[in-house]
């Protein structure tokens, strides 16, 4: 896979991209990165990359013309056109779905602004898509496009060793994981949970499905509607829920009373 | 503000920590960014820092010594105990109003997985925030720790010049943000809309505030739901819907036939 990045902060990607699991893919050959810095592309005299939008207003725009000449040069000759991402709030939500759609491509191009807002004609003629990682303001898109890149890299075959592809991952089930334990069994006081010292495996199999599906419960109860859960597991759950809001009520009524 | 980082990859932090934003707020004084390897607290002789997980299974779990010895390393002597922030999957999906209430905070100290699991009494006694910036799957807790640093920082004050605060931030308003367009006028083609151009500011205003409603509606109608309307955009909202539903209906009959 290649994988371009327009960005005017190229320094930024490099400890990034050097280092983990990109920095593995790109010595086995498996991932070409490259960060272009557009500035290069501004065909005039100072090198403009931005200017005042149109009909007033604070903040700068990215021009059009060194966008679509970087694209342009990075492409020119290919048989396929690439995906042109731009990073931005206004985009789609960024999920593991769009992970997996985005690691089947051959060559992914991503536009980071910086402060500035782009102009319109960018979105409409030259991106393909447009991601948000999340709704909260970040200073530029190179944050999440680092973000975007590593969730795509990892999925690419032989990317991942054993040490990390055995961890179950958490989106892949469509639940949060169960709680983990290592050595030492007490630490402080706290211990880990007897039934994971049992060495039977059907009661630790069983143990963590329960605490990964009341985990999902109580922290991201969005999820559950589209993981797969057995009938029992849904009326299991049901019922701990009646038996959560039956102890809140009465714990209000203690404090009340 | 202080800010610790506690990860096994230290390096990766370097081009983000040193450049635009972080890099300012630092040479300003206005934040301390450190990076501390938890290795160094691995009080053994081959600075073990993880371990398989009781009750079997594939992976490894980040052992419960070293990340304690380390935070309270950082904050021996402390009037007030940091924030200790665990960024994971797991965690309550970030969002710009936490950003903001961390920026009030005196000191954060951000805990990076990579790879592996969490001893879960690291959850359970030492971090009182795990956090997750989206339902994705990454390599570590490093890259969503810099999301989070950036976003919390330039909320700081005399971080942000006035070149970016005058960006009208997406999620503060509730809206996403119009349409931008700069110069050229005409670009191979593509004109600026001519409102723009009318130097009419109260035309202007109303156009943006349309788009923006019009965006959001078709990109990201979860997001209206919270935003401050007027009866009349509302209504004029629930018109614009009711139109475009018409329309998909009448253009796939055309297509039927």
């Amino acid at each position: 896979m290649k994988i371009d990045v327009l960005t005017l902060f190229p320094e930024m990607f490099e400890g990034v991209f050097g280092t983990s699991i990109l920095g593995k893919a790109r010595e086995k050959g498996i991932v070409e990165l490259r960060t272009i810095n557009f500035r290069e592309y501004a065909n005039n005299k100072h090198q403009t990359v931005d200017d005042a939008p149109y009909g007033g207003g604070g903040g700068m725009v990215l021009k059009p013309e060194p966008m679509f000449a970087a694209v342009e040069a990075l492409t020119e000759g290919a048989a396929k056109p690439p995906r042109v991402i731009l990073m931005c709030p206004q985009g789609e939500p960024y999920t593991q779905r769009k992970a997996e759609e985005l690691s089947r491509a051959e060559h992914l191009v991503f536009i980071c602004g910086h402060y500035e807002g782009y102009d319109e004609r960018i979105r409409e003629h030259l991106v393909t898509d447009e991601l948000s990682i999340g709704d909260y303001v970040l200073t530029g898109g190179e944050l999440p496009a680092m973000v975007v890149i590593d969730s795509v890299v990892r999925l690419l075959p032989g990317v991942l060793g054993n040490e990390t592809s055995a961890v179950t991952d958490s989106f892949s089930t469509g639940l949060l994981e169960y709680p983990h334990y290592t050595r030492p069994a007490v630490f402080r006081g706290w211990e880990v949970p007897e039934v994971l010292m049992s060495g039977h495996h059907g009661r630790i199999e069983a143990w963590r499905r329960e605490q990964s599906l009341l985990r999902t419960l109580r922290r991201r109860p969005d999820l559950l509607e589209k993981a797969e859960l057995t009938d029992k597991e849904r009326e299991w759950l049901a019922s701990v829920e009646r038996n959560e809001g039956a102890c809140r009520e009465r714990n209000e009524q203690k404090s009340d009373g």
